[in-house]
């Protein structure tokens, strides 16, 4: 078997898919779920550092303002989708309905129920308009998860992103996982499947996950055509700029 | 002298300084702005690499649709500006229309004076709101530009980023030298300053800009407190998902 | 029989109506749909005269734009449901795409397809979520529509409402005719049937659906309850602007 | 002197306006403020009745949501600004911070002196923009207001239309008067002045407030051209709808 890739070629592997959506006008949208700590941020910021940042757009609600949450559940949502040749990442989605408000009592039993009613019409209304969507959860053991916040707790310059609903989540690691299991049986289908990652190791994690995304998509056929530069006329200029403005001091 | 302090240790401030908006509820809007292979996208990803995608957003809007060209010039970048505790970076900006758009001969002479007229008060009204506003101007000679170009345009992963626009764009260096410096002219005021970084050396370059960046804003006073982590009760669970999903196969 | 209410009698049930809407958050979206010059606009503007302005929206959205084309078909309608309380009436609607676009070839044959595919689930989601949604067809014979053209034609402020599309449109009235019943054929379903009424006679047609709409919710229960006001301390005084302003002359 | 013009020719004489604005592109923005009952809502629909529900649109805009109330204080009105051949009419503005939020205590002092500074700055923007900026004070009596708040109190389906913060502000109508004259003398400006109205009369007020606004455009020289109407190749059809939908009874 052929030496898996490192993450700079699996970067290399990305930009490529970033221009096969541009030139095809697909549409992707990726999910992240998992929980808290379990390597969803890293991820994304894996996945984006290498494209151009016209073109793709990380997406990660706050909770719905008042007016919001009496609207259709999924409308805060609608805006951040796809337009042609686009590529959106949700750092969690309208899956917050599933585990994490069922969890902490931000939603009525009912208004639980009838989201897991509705997912699948929803995600499938989406991929029949042509969107390539895709939907991960990261799982991570309670040990490593411990030991990720543990650290976040020590190190000064972490342990701001521990939250109060983080927190609260950590006492709560069973009952999250009965509503992880309801939420795949009752939304991955043919059109919208689940596909869960180890995340123990988050670092093999990242690239199993990478690895995955990119061999879901066609993207290699696409061929980037080369680009001539003519000769300039001229001879270079320096950049001077006569108008008065502030200098950055070199430091470095 | 100090030795100044290398990328990592700079993304740790960085760090600070987002959790201080959050704290303070303070909102930050910085515009990067140069010519095209300057370093402006790069420069963006180094900073909110360490941040927490919560909190952040890069905004790098093409070309105005046919209803917004006819609004307002400032309508379509303004329901983009941060809110309380929002770091907003943005990949180019309304002075798009202060040397790209004239170059080009996208806008008429005449929108172009009105642009000109118009910035000092529009970003007078920001700042009198308490928006934290800083422009950079990247500077790079062309000689380092036409590399930069020839590079991208050897390199089959970084070709396709050259557009037709960058071509033209490559033969007007002289041109758009003068309208930055009547742009700088015009719009360098009291209440929101041009910086120019030299970018001839991306890397340096970088460097000095968010050295300067984390020095106009006073970040440092604000202590994280500590986080303490009670003691679970019982012992840490693995996550098992038995619902039936799909997994991604452990290539690493 | 009882005699039936004028219209002045169904305005204030209208009324009624909003205040039911707006006491239990209930979220109402009304579809008007019909050939041209059949009576849409002049409805909607006999419903919407009796109420608060705060509180319905009236919905005629332009055809899409460049980007929004490219978009999930539905999404440019979805920031315009109803949040709690609010009555939005559409003026025409997604249903454009059944047809309006396929009779004058603004969509493709798999785009229409997808529509037809597509909009009762989209449909059952807006309902389960709550929503209250009303679809009426208003019926024009040709011979009556030509009249009304030709009124328009003939009245210099009313000609202009005559767009090359309506004109166009007068040639395909069989085309529409059949559109409309595959139409109907495919989105009369229980949770969100097609109501069909007849307006050959404009008047009556616009008091027979709002007659219809009133009686298919239970806004009546509903009480007003007393407003009491407190003497005032002090005797009334003038509005008297001592500010420099221009006054607008009193011509009446 | 010349008698008058009655309501319906004034009517007329807006789907002229709106016409104008239509095929030149114009954008018309006109600002309704005055105290509750002083007759906003009225007028806005006398204007609005006779035009093409394309093209204009009303605005009233509700009380911020929780992250509105940290961005930039115009932020919210701006997305419902004139885009080209619009008519937009605000009832109620960013004026309710020069009235009623300081009358209310619904803003802080600093608030309302930052709001009165940046105002006239705002508003040229706009005015500098193209944008066509009319702003009305409809006044009105305190005996005459108390009269109409009565009449609401009194009818059923009125009172509710009476909030709270109605209430409240009777009792303010001296200390309101104060605040709309220091409005007026701060942003009573060349570019954008303010226009009182004598709203006693309701039915005068807003006869004058139209045909004021109408002088103040050019709209007239607009020719509205013919519209011939090809003979027809078949007779004319019925609108007979075969598929299966419910008909409104015909109750009149």
């Amino acid at each position: 078997m052929a030496k898996p890739k490192p993450l700079e070629q699996l970067q290399l592997e990305l930009v490529r898919l970033q221009y096969w959506l541009k030139c095809t006008g697909q549409r992707l949208l990726v999910i992240f779920e998992g929980r808290d700590a379990a390597g969803k941020g890293g991820t994304i910021k894996r996945i984006t550092e290498p494209l151009d940042t016209r073109g793709y757009r990380i997406v990660a609600l706050d909770k719905p303002d008042s007016r919001e949450a009496t609207q259709w559940y999924f409308q805060r949502y609608v805006p951040h989708l796809p337009a042609a040749g686009e590529f959106v990442l949700f750092d969690r989605s309208w899956y917050n309905r599933a585990v994490v408000e069922p969890a902490m009592g931000f939603c009525t039993e009912a208004q639980y129920r009838a989201f897991l009613d509705a997912v699948p019409a929803f995600e499938k209304l989406l991929v029949d308009d042509g969107i390539l969507l895709l939907k991960y959860w990261l799982a991570v053991d309670q040990k490593e998860q411990e030991q990720r916040f543990a650290e976040r707790a020590h190190d000064p310059l972490k342990r701001w992103k521990l939250s109060p609903v983080d927190l609260k989540a950590r006492t709560k690691y069973a009952q999250m996982g009965k509503l992880r299991d309801t939420m795949i049986e009752r939304t991955h289908t043919a059109h919208a499947p689940w596909f869960v990652v180890d995340f123990n190791d988050q670092k093999r994690g990242r690239l199993n996950l990478i690895h995955h995304l990119l061999a879901q998509l066609p993207y290699r056929e696409q061929d980037i055509p080369a680009v001539e530069l003519p000769r300039l006329k001229d001879k270079p200029r320096r950049e001077k700029v006569t108008a008065k403005a502030l200098r950055v001091p070199e430091v470095y």
